[in-house]
């Protein structure tokens, strides 16, 4: 298992929808930042760094699945507990259990690679295997 | 099975993010527009209509599952392929298949729920059955 | 001159666009948290409580004006310093100063009203004279 | 004065914020849509593309200025009528006229200018002058 980062956001009124409840698209704005903050609190440098050194240019989600328990609206702090519950060969799980308090509001589970870009597209990107370095700064 | 309804999306720069592909949560928005769009082209009416003849405000997603196949950037057109291939009491799946002219690019089976406010709290909402007429226009 | 409140803002790969720059648009969703954050700050209640109490719905924007001074990326924390520098009868200046550090990044000078639904279509809405107790709490 | 070319938005749920309107941060996103769908259908090559050939890497917003005449809301169809009244050096006037049918919505004057990236620091960029062929591109 991993560290356990938390995340938090403010949900603010032009993240909610004519229902008065947050749009669900912002929760998946909010799980893409937890990841990235998630790496950085692990001491993984950013993106750009990466790229340079690793060839790794960010972590693209190949599956997600998420459970919506409660709405939320605007005035609410949210925090999202992020996880990496298991590595597998290029590609890894990445977990968000987002509450309001003691409540949860959602979760979900993403399947993420890391990506390179590949030498004969630029444009196009490939699966890498984790590097060791970062598993160990996650663990 | 319900009408497959098309909804086409023309992907712009602000949408693709410093890898230079589509940031996934816009593809988590343009779902939300699909779904609404299949309704509507099925003639069921805008929610706020609803919510004064059904009491329905909206449909709001309780599970999502996707998958990711194929990066897409700026320039690209895509079409979500969009239709409800099971209903259930209170609440039923939403299916969307998104594709670049024949390529697939990434697809997505949601729960939803036709949701009511909660007459002891406005700010709340529950599901409720599946109007009968909503089910008959999306057949 | 009216008290000046600071909201923070970390910026994440996803409000980046292929340039690697913060795709502007998001300046102004951040602008309208700060304002949100701005009358909570002071003590004004959310808008689903004033519409209640005062009528009032919200500060819809009838006029902005901005200059871009700096490019932002992510990993940069933003700090946005919000005043109110002037009322006027029905609307009211509503003042950005956003900063990285000491640096300037970008200012926007917007004119908002304080916004009411019309009785004869409460689809639509009227500015309505700001109310003396929320120009109190702001001084 | 250039040619003039329309972007044409469907409003959706998602767009609109509590009080049932579209969140005016929005409207920017769509201006930048419509900003780079001008040049497309006037024939100026993709950003990528144009990195390659000319160095230019978009068009950044220098100065917005924006006045928001009525509402608009999901259902609603807008059109941005787009042009460049004015070629400057190193910059340029963009504008959008936003209307529903025949009604003005909003409406928008920016200074962008052509992006080049910066010889000793390419995470900068630098405004470069307007290359001739786009100018007839445009005209």
């Amino acid at each position: 298992m991993s560290k356990e980062v938390i995340y938090t956001v403010q949900v603010e009124f032009g993240h909610c929808d004519p229902a008065r409840i947050v749009w669900f698209p912002n929760f998946f704005r909010w799980i893409d930042h937890a990841s990235r903050h998630f790496f950085i609190e692990c001491g993984v440098p950013p993106w750009h760094e990466t790229e340079k050194t690793m060839g790794i240019i960010g972590t693209p989600v190949v599956d997600s699945h998420s459970k919506f328990i409660r709405t939320a609206t605007y005035g609410d702090t949210l925090q999202f507990r992020t996880s990496i519950p298991e590595w597998r060969g290029k590609s890894f799980v990445q977990r968000y259990r987002c509450f309001r308090g003691e409540e949860p509001i959602m979760e979900c589970d993403e399947v993420r690679i890391f990506a390179a870009r590949r030498e004969d597209d630029p444009s196009q990107i490939r699966a890498v295997v984790a590097p060791e370095e970062i598993k160990r700064l996650c663990a």
